[in-house]
């Protein structure tokens, strides 16, 4: 059966602020056919690419990201905000429209030489992204893939992690 | 093979004050063979229980739950905090050691009569998890167990869930 992942997303306009239409894939994920069906595509993806290890960042790419561990038999390691991990880390910064945000991981997420995919929700400007893979490759790890469910063309996301191979199920 | 899920706990004292000790899973998630054998376990407790739908709270509820979803072909649905959902919303507060902290879900996260499974990392003071119990049953959700990968037993949190069935795979 095929299943056309767009009927489970739903497009909210000006959300966070006016102008904006945020595309929310929780309808996909709490449809237990639909969130199936695009882990196992994300899960085929990363078996062709060998991975050994997938990286999250907080909190949307937790939720794309665990199962396909989960599938792979490999680990899940986050990126996460300043404070929630209690022990040493590294960071990366990147720029928002205004000012920017940082994101942290633990120092023994990765382990030097890991296959990793790095997976979210969507891929927009690309920032929250790139930060990820440069503290994954300040670990050592070697960034074989990112897999989004949604890729939104228009914020040119793709320019900041050129170098690096892109899974979509969806694109707007 | 059995594993001993307690060496993937890291024990940081201090954090995230003096005084308390964190139990920190990161290590136990980012191990393939663990995290999957944790997350056979919750599948296990919640093929008894009839699961038809996984509910945690953020970030780390959706860590544990989501395998569990996955693997059970059913839906996950986060419990997330202010500003993040963009759909109409339930909401729950509960108390922190200074002042409140709401939990948020989407109004069409569960249907009504579904048998929901809860899912953290921790099961603490309890707060959080009777939040999201209050409103998956606020949607009309059967909440058929709490699942969580450690219980810490003098902050006493069983009591304010014990109407409900409780699963955790270790305690301190």
């Amino acid at each position: 059966m095929s299943i056309n992942f767009k009927d489970y997303v739903a497009s909210v306009p000006d959300f966070p602020e006016v102008g904006v239409t945020f595309r929310d894939i929780s309808p996909l994920m709490s449809d237990g056919e639909a969130y199936a069906a695009a882990t196992d595509e994300i899960v085929a993806y990363a078996k062709d690419r060998g991975v050994e290890m997938i990286v999250g960042p907080e909190a949307r790419g937790f939720i794309v990201g665990c199962p396909v561990a989960y599938k792979l038999g490999v680990g899940f390691a986050p990126a996460r905000k300043k404070g929630k991990l209690p022990r040493p880390t590294v960071s990366a910064s990147y720029g928002l429209e205004y000012g920017q945000s940082t994101l942290y991981m633990h120092k023994d997420a990765v382990k030097p030489g890991q296959r990793v995919l790095v997976t979210d929700d969507l891929l927009a400007t690309g920032g929250t992204i790139a930060a990820t893979i440069k503290m994954v490759e300040e670990l050592g790890g070697i960034v074989v893939g990112t897999a989004f469910l949604i890729e939104l063309n228009d914020l040119n996301g793709r320019e900041k992690i050129k170098d690096y191979d892109i899974f979509k199920l969806m694109d707007y």
